[in-house]
């Protein structure tokens, strides 16, 4: 999605530890027409798919999974981290191990809000090395749905997360593909 | 808000200890159609405001945001928690601290993000003791930007925080006002 791409070119910031700083529009501060676009692109790529719900992980996904529902015009169940042991039996939960912030959380989703007749499109805004998504998928598993694909904001392609999805033979889409980046000379996108 | 009045009183879940399950709809699953309407009675709400920021805070009013700021036509900015200690020097930080979860976190803004000249809409999802909104507001007051009103979907107005907060003279508007509940006889609306 080009205008993803030149968005970042022009707004994002490469800081020191392959980090990409996009919270003037992506993920901190929320531009909401870039979001409705997004949205809109999603559909574009998935609507043929059977989506049936839209889901996503807490926090910075949230806003764009709801931009691409309104287009799917179904809901959006948004799972939830939580570092606590004890948890309701009426929960599906998968651990998932974050490399940058050095933890394992659990990721849990309300079964009630996930029976297996749904066919499930996640949506985040960053892959990179996939672990939260595998969670995600993990637990559309457990529930008897089907993961019908995943819609990525920007992937770090130089990391190994898509690659992984990509394997399973699971529909990925990623409307902004970085490359490389460096400090020095900013950010570089796939060629499509 | 009839609407979502009617929609909480079919599908709201009253569990013990004054919980308010609107999980199908709400706070995991979202609505994103009934979150549209929402964010039109906001807009309907707090138009003549000079609504330039939509601030909210991690994780569940981030889509009533967003729904919302497409009718202002501006960007949502969402506040982080956290509980680190070690915070860059290019953020607004309050610390709020949450009974129902027994502990305090710190609620933190990049600076870059909220100008002086900022007038801010805050929305959340919802108002009980009121202990994050006024988080919000120092934040937003440290800025010297301006809070100029606070959007709730819904409000628990058998505890304290509404009270609170129209003490200070801010214009304040829940779409639900919960006057009483009760796992034996479910909601009371409060009169508008």
């Amino acid at each position: 999605m080009k205008l993803l791409e030149e968005r970042i070119r022009r707004d994002g910031v490469v800081a020191p530890g392959n980090v990409l700083k996009v919270g003037s529009f992506l993920n901190h501060q929320m531009d909401v027409e870039l979001y409705d676009l997004m949205g809109e692109e999603f559909y574009r790529l998935f609507k043929d798919s059977g989506v049936t719900k839209i889901l996503t992980i807490e926090a910075s996904g949230i806003g764009i999974a709801c931009a691409a529902a309104r287009y799917f015009k179904c809901p959006v169940l948004c799972a939830k981290k939580t570092e606590s042991l004890n948890l309701p039996e009426d929960v599906y939960t998968s651990k998932v191990t974050s490399f940058t912030k050095r933890k394992t959380y659990t990721v849990t989703v309300a079964k009630d809000y996930l029976p297996s007749t749904d066919k499930v499109l996640i949506i985040d805004d960053f892959l990179a090395l996939g672990n939260a998504l595998f969670g995600l998928m993990d637990i559309v598993k457990q529930a008897g749905a089907e993961t019908v694909g995943i819609g990525i904001a920007v992937e770090k392609a130089f990391q190994e997360g898509g690659d992984r999805i990509r394997a399973t033979g699971i529909h990925l889409e990623s409307l902004a593909r970085v490359q490389s980046m460096s400090v020095e000379n900013g950010v570089e996108f796939a060629e499509d």
